[in-house]
């Protein structure tokens, strides 16, 4: 998932005068610092996710939320303070303030861990908040793409117990033999849903497609929380009843901020997880889209701008 | 509100072989005492909830959930585990497992205090378990009736910022100078809503008419939680955009557990917190439905089934 959609309502925007140069997912190397910058240095493997600024003075800044910041600057097509025009990864380079730039640990390959500065953040912070990274408990992952495949390895890093569901049948071996999932649930299987009722703490739910949820809630113990992490068009239905039996949760989560996205990624490391991706060149872009737009890619593109991924890493 | 219509769905159900007796926030003095029984004399001041067993060995009962109990036997029209009906409060006497008996503090009334054992605690465990018992955090009260005044004044005893949104402009003086909200809305007035757009940590929600729930769930903060306590018939429509943009959260919350009970009616004693009523004979009870269905109690009718609240209390 991107959630390029979402600037465009949430963001003051680019109206059409500049070109837009898309990419929020980026990895690289610092070239140079300002002379006010303290966090990095020339040489520094470093990342940039989805903002690029905000207004650093809230609030919300303060608590480390940038997420959540009205005067957030999304990375690519935003109109920044000064007035100029935000240009995202698909850039030989960017300047970018040092506190919306991640370290990369020495663990993390740049190409691999590009893709969790949105991606990773957005599945792991809800797991952090809503208490879903407590070893022994079980999580639900619903969809896996992008999104999903980082949720359940996450979820393996902090000892949970994982059930992937999908529409796809022929996701299973994948989910359970190479992410490492301990069950699979074929959505459309009454008998398996039946079986999985009440049975989980929570449901990272990835889909973006209109959907129903109200079969998934009742997958839910008491107590338990789906978080929307997908993003579809048509409003969620949820009967009451549903919400107030058993107290369950109906939340969203939106990426996350500057700390915990360094956290995210460090944490990433030390456990080995990162994201399933095909590099490819800038030349392919228009193919990879083609081929993104019928989900024929396990999970991410991610494209070598300056060509050195195959030297560098 | 009265969880009645919960029970019916989730229960297994007298099938009309016995009457129906309804009562399901009960107070009274205890009579007489099995020879087990270790919490409770004979003299004792009491009160009897929602529920009157449970199965009382699952993990839901061992981590004091009852209401999440799989075995719930409701106060009444339930089949109990030895096959009798229960019985509720419109009774001359009840008898109870001690478990699913809360003891009446000195300064709580058994009148003032009777309606708490339902309405109290379906408003005090969601404030507890979402955060909204905190000093100086913003709460929303939806709905301003049996259970809307008790969580007004549960939220003003925590110390909160109250806010009552409701459609009834006549209610404004009732909630600031009566009840001590500090600021009321009228929810049809475009102007009051949008001045407090993303001002609240929490909105408890007690409206059971349907609702449109999105033009409230704008009202809260980035991380703000809506708790639905109170039972639309149709489905809530919350568009996801509306979750993810600052990661709200819309939950459920069904009464509570015996020791979060036990733990309410102690707090409400402590602070004065107490339900608004109207002392009634049985003699008057379809009256006082005829009332009751045109919304004209302020707000809590009690039935004074031994003629003799007036005398103890």
């Amino acid at each position: 998932m991107c959630h390029s959609d979402l600037h465009s309502i949430k963001n003051e925007w680019n109206n059409a005068m500049y070109p837009m140069v898309p990419g929020h997912e980026i990895a690289g190397v610092v070239t140079e610092v300002g002379k006010n910058v303290t966090k990095f240095k020339a040489g520094d493997r470093v990342g940039v996710g989805c903002m690029v600024n905000s207004c650093q003075s809230c609030d919300r800044c303060d608590e480390g939320f940038e997420n959540h910041c009205r005067g957030i600057i999304f990375t690519y097509n935003s109109v920044d303070r000064d007035g100029t025009v935000t240009y995202g990864g698909y850039s030989s380079n960017v300047v970018v303030h040092e506190r919306f730039v991640v370290r990369f640990p020495d663990a993390m390959p740049l190409d691999q861990g590009a893709p969790l500065l949105c991606a990773g953040i957005t599945v792991y912070s809800p797991m952090k908040y809503h208490g879903l990274n407590v070893p022994g408990k079980h999580v639900g992952v619903l969809g896996l793409g992008g999104l999903g495949h980082v949720a359940v390895k996450f979820a393996k890093a902090f000892g949970m117990k994982v059930t992937v569901i999908s529409t796809s049948p022929a996701k299973k071996q994948e989910a359970l033999e190479r992410l490492g999932a301990d069950a699979f649930i074929v959505s459309k299987s009454a008998d398996e849903m039946k079986a999985a009722v009440a049975t989980m703490d929570g449901i990272i739910n990835t889909v973006s497609a209109n959907m129903s949820i109200a079969p998934y809630m009742g997958l839910l113990k008491p107590n338990g929380k789906m978080i929307m992490v997908g993003l579809p068009v048509k409003p969620l239905e949820i009967p009451p009843f549903d919400l107030i039996m058993g107290n369950k949760t109906l939340a969203g989560s939106c990426i996350g901020g500057m700390r915990d996205t360094q956290e995210m990624i460090d944490v990433a490391a030390k456990h080995g997880v990162t994201a399933d991706i095909e590099v490819v060149g800038a030349d392919y872009v228009n193919t990879a889209m083609e081929r993104l737009a019928k989900a024929d890619v396990r999970y991410r593109f991610v494209i070598d701008i300056g060509n050195t991924l195959k030297s560098s890493e």
